[in-house]
């Protein structure tokens, strides 16, 4: 008998926005993992702390925290670091900031064990469902759509992406910033009231008009552009 | 005084995917609303019933879980109905499926009522993450896309929004699933493992390749398109 694998969405910063499951979960799995680049602080465990028992067994992974540039072979260490307990027979959880399919690394992991252990996903409230609530817009309504997108693209891409589109959100802003504001603003996009979300649901939570922003923003921010379709009655 | 006005995501159909946030408040809040479209029983009440307090003031708004047709004046008079506790100085919580700004109908309702009173959004756990979960399928990796887009598109606008797009998630499947599976067949994307997840975190939870679906699906599934790029090393 092998253990189980948990990918546990830990939801996008508040630790009351944690799930009841992944709670219940996280004080009962016997191994808690989960991603400390650069073997610093890990932001899941710092979210789900007040529910981690004493005495657990506790494994930093030396993963990003969303899948990105890492060091070769940094999945293949963890994913080998995972195996070792759940080869034993024990259960093992992987704290996952937001939800763990949405932009996480998680995703790596499960594909690297999937085949020799069962896997068991609890979804979290993910980081635009997070920017949406401080903003008080509408991720998506009605029969609009919603595109999701990075602003690690380029500006062709972006574009391309963006021209057209109805809702949109734009993750990993950071020091993109400035040249996502020259490109909406070009694109006449920041009229319908785009914001850029910092450390949404944390402490230095803040929503700003994105035509006001100056400068680079933290990694942890976003920028919402709400639906175009402002009506409203059936 | 006024009373305040929340939104509270309970998730996607399990009742411990609701936040601890949301059983809090639903505990707390001394009037709670929530659609029940005909008369009929509201899911959103059904997923938060283990958390409702005997006694509590109760308003069914005869307003679509999900913002769509609905007879004239229906958000009119929901808003209204909110809006009697609110101006007494009784906060009122208006319990959502899923995420409230994401396709809910709370979002025609905060539109109303938030130039009159406070407002309050308490994210949640959307269904897609629940669908996510339960294939065991990432939405959105890396440096990937996501185009969220609703089923009732027509044929071009579908195939428009799909073509050369990364990964996908198409909501409110229902007697759609036919067409869909058809025109994602066609455009050579059903090949990418496109799945249809039925009742997600639910009793009947179903996961099935859209390849082997046949004739019609619930309401309350969606098609996953997963990310083209299966590339995950660093």
């Amino acid at each position: 008998m092998t253990g189980r694998l948990y990918g546990i969405g830990v939801g996008p910063g508040d630790p009351e926005l944690m799930t009841m499951k992944a709670a219940r979960l996280i004080a009962m799995i016997p191994v808690l993992a989960y991603p400390a680049p650069d073997g610093g602080a890990s932001l899941a465990r710092a979210i789900a702390a007040p529910f981690i028992p004493p005495g657990r067994t506790e494994l930093a992974l030396a993963i990003p925290i969303r899948p990105g540039p890492a060091p070769a072979g940094a999945y293949e260490a963890a994913a080998a670091l995972l195996a070792e307990p759940l080869a034993a027979g024990r259960d093992v959880a992987v704290l996952c900031e937001g939800d763990p399919l949405f932009y996480g690394s998680f995703i790596y992991l499960m594909e690297r064990l999937a085949d020799r252990f069962p896997v068991t996903v609890v979804p979290g409230v993910n980081s635009l469902s997070a920017c949406a609530a401080a903003a008080q817009l509408p991720l998506a309504r009605r029969d609009g759509t919603l595109t999701v997108l990075p602003a690690t693209l380029n500006d062709d891409k972006l574009r391309a992406l963006l021209n057209g589109t109805g809702a949109a959100a734009i993750l990993k802003v950071g020091r993109h910033a400035p040249r996502l504001k020259a490109l909406l603003a070009a694109m006449g996009v920041a009229d319908r009231g785009a914001v850029l979300v910092e450390h949404a649901s944390r402490g230095g939570q803040r929503v700003t008009p994105l035509a006001d922003w100056q400068g680079e923003a933290p990694y942890f921010s976003a920028v919402l552009i709400p639906p175009a379709d402002k009506e409203t009655a059936p």
